[in-house]
């Protein structure tokens, strides 16, 4: 077999250095092609674009490393990245570095998780990498020999079809990382509050703010291990199906 | 107890027929709050918008009927609708009626199911509705009954924590519903093919298009059902765990 191609997004654009630390960490284990967005798109979640068109640049192209930005979403940049650059499925997808923890329902709502979604509806095996930390100054140094060790552990024996990896690193603290945990995802709720502010018109808007609270009663959670100073790998699925009240449902419902 | 409070929404905006006959449907069990995107949102997953400030706008104040319209995605419509308008969580949410199906992996993109999560996420019964018929002259008169029926049994027996109902109905078509039938949610996949188009600059641009492709070897599926004449729910959840990979994952990334 020849290289592998990587496909690699994000959501927090080509800019953010997450990305750039997630290519530094792979470089050489394949042909890597870079399709990120041209700006944000943090919260984004599977938003992908019919409204208006979308646009590519080419910003980078070496030996076994293309670079492109786009204008759309995460989801548009796997779409977009595999029909008109690759021309192809790539044989790995690989999302982030995300600035900000992706544990718990954080996954619903994230756009570096789309992506990695995207690459598993395709059965193309998919790892999404988060650092719990937002801000862009972030110190990843201590993350990158664990990306490149997860990514060839991916690339040597796959992932089964239909499952896809969401990775989160707890940040960079004085004791070292304690190694991986295989975690389902925490139960927890955002609860938000609202910034009411008067534009210059005397009319009304509202900016988002919101706190996360953790709020699952159990062990083996993703938010639990970054607590500890574990990596967190949650095997992750698109079947949304709660399978547990199908037999109940069918009671209650097909007599409607 | 007093009348339930219901907010409802969608993603195909307040000005689509769908929602409106959604409320056409379930008038009278409530009070009832309308909180619905200003323009079409679909396709927006679980996007919410924390780059721009959000509006809202009060349509019409009736007795037990409010109607608002926002400036953002279906999800922010769910968090400001409950933080600014309803300042609580209501008793029910409903989200649609969705023009196009939300079975099988559109439940992912779809910026309906999105609320839906987002109410389920807070702990309120919710439920989102979809006609498999994309047109905006859709006939829906065959639905409003079993949509009346189907929100009279939750309103009367609520919901599991964390588990929501996605129900899509047929298309109207000469031969009756045949009733409902529970369902999980079918694999299919979509393929993407891009329109390339040049700009009067001469640059490239992009227009997605899409077919679907259904590949679920086994029966009990949204899809099959809904290809039977039969109107599928599929019992929702947000917990994306992939459990019956946990200990494999354990043994091969425990160690890296």
């Amino acid at each position: 077999m020849g290289k592998p191609i990587i496909l690699i997004t994000n959501d927090d654009s080509i800019s953010a250095p997450g990305i750039h630390n997630l290519i530094k960490s792979v470089l050489g284990l394949g042909k890597i092609y870079v399709v990120a967005p041209d700006r944000p798109q943090s919260g984004q979640g599977h938003a992908f674009t019919t409204e208006t068109p979308l646009r590519l640049h080419l910003i980078k192209e070496e030996e076994d490393y293309i670079e492109y930005s786009c204008s759309g979403t995460p989801a548009d940049c796997v779409k977009l990245g595999c029909q008109m650059v690759l021309k192809r499925k790539p044989d790995l997808l690989l999302s982030g570095v995300n600035h900000g923890s992706n544990a718990s329902v954080n996954a619903i709502y994230s756009g570096t998780m789309a992506a990695v979604i995207e690459g598993c509806m395709m059965e193309v095996p998919s790892v999404g990498f988060s650092l719990d930390a937002h801000s862009w100054d972030s110190d990843m140094s201590h993350i990158h020999s664990y990306i490149r060790q997860i990514t060839e552990e991916v690339i040597k024996n796959g992932l089964p079809n239909y499952v896809c990896l969401n990775v989160n690193f707890p940040k960079k603290s004085e004791e070292s990382i304690k190694g991986v945990q295989v975690c389902r995802q925490g139960l927890g709720e955002w609860f938000e509050d609202f910034d009411e502010r008067i534009d210059p018109q005397k009319r009304k808007y509202y900016w988002i703010k919101g706190r996360y609270e953790y709020k699952d009663p159990d062990p083996g959670t993703d938010i639990l291990a970054l607590r500890e100073n574990y990596i967190s790998i949650v095997p992750t699925m698109f079947d949304w199906t709660a399978k547990e009240a199908l037999n109940s449902f069918k009671q209650r419902f097909e007599n409607v």
